[in-house]
């Protein structure tokens, strides 16, 4: 892709990728996004699941949501999803940093109207959550259809940024006698809890009990 | 606190919290922020570690950053941190949610000009990265300290908001046969890696070795 203006990795521009595969990548191994908008007090943000159908990220919500309610003309949106893979010590307070991946898509969400789209969208989000999820859970009624507002953004207008690696000191400062390195991060998984609730004698599904992320490193933690 | 109009949790005010102590908890175990602003463009969300001291928020960058820099006025910013804590698999797609505490920030930003509390505020957010370092790496020099741009948010227009516990499922779903509860998901951390480049023979240190975020439960993973 061809990044815009605003889409463009100005800081340490060597970090950026503009690569579709890179941007989908970060987006399936995530998990939430935070989608900053304009409001009418100044800049929101706030942290949402969410789903990608192809080329398009869905967000949803209550249709009373007066973040995402934005009519036929769309919302101006900036999401932004980020992965901290680890956390980067070096010899001096000044180089200190984190590795982490992290994609920003700029660009105009529009609602879904079509129910079957948005069933297609919403289906993309459960599957997005849990994948294998979407066969055993009771699917959306048309009323719940209707009830929920759905978006989509176009990830046309994005980047991936990234940093790995160790940390960068400056020359005069590699013989100090302090350790420097990196300390991984990861997003682990619990045993699953059932529901207190839990009425019938179903087992714990195989997705829930060996969840992971798709595209995440298994890591023994 | 007494909470603004708009950083009033409208949506589940239920799950909303204005107390000062679970805000610091959050913020505290917390890692990034996300920081929301209006840019030329339509808005802006950039990922970013931060520091807390006392009741203002500290992050940092570059002078030459087009985001942060917003001179002597300041500059609007809505700045979010989110804890995952679990995904909640209900019996219907349509009630599948996710255990979080996030909070949110509105105001101004003000850089910290004064030498001495630019540091406390460098400070501040290396030990909030990894608590104990600060006292190992080598303190920033007067250069960088002017070569840093660093900005204050005060903690009075806040706000908490939390989801815990099992599905919410209709009654008429209660009997459905298909597992419920919760995945619980949190940060873990792996073996620090040494720097390639290390040349010193210094032992890693215990707050690398035995890392956690100030206030997670330890988790078994």
């Amino acid at each position: 892709m061809a990044p815009t203006a605003r889409a463009t990795v100005r800081r340490l521009p060597e970090r950026g990728s503009y690569d579709r595969a890179d941007v989908h990548a970060v987006l399936d191994e995530g998990l939430i996004a935070h989608v900053g908008l304009a409001g009418d007090d100044g800049p929101v943000v706030i942290p949402m699941l969410y789903g990608r159908l192809g080329d398009r990220l869905i967000l949803h919500g209550s249709p009373a949501s007066r973040l995402l309610r934005g009519g036929a003309k769309g919302v101006d949106l900036c999401v932004t999803v980020t992965l901290i893979d680890g956390l980067v010590l070096a010899r001096s307070a000044f180089h200190h940093s984190m590795n982490y991946r992290s994609v920003v898509i700029f660009g105009r969400a529009t609602p879904v109207r079509d129910l079957d789209e948005r069933r297609a969208a919403l289906d993309a989000l459960v599957e997005h959550i849990v994948p294998g999820r979407r066969v055993d859970a009771r699917p959306p009624t048309e009323k719940e259809l209707r009830g929920t507002l759905v978006l989509a953004l176009p990830l046309d207008e994005c980047s991936v940024k990234a940093r790995t690696g160790g940390p960068k000191d400056e020359p005069e400062d590699m013989d100090l006698d302090v350790w420097a390195g990196v300390i991984p991060l990861a997003t682990t998984v619990g045993e699953p809890v059932a529901a207190t609730d839990l009425r019938v004698d179903a087992p714990v599904p195989a997705y829930a009990r060996g969840y992971r992320r798709p595209g995440a490193q298994v890591r023994s933690a």
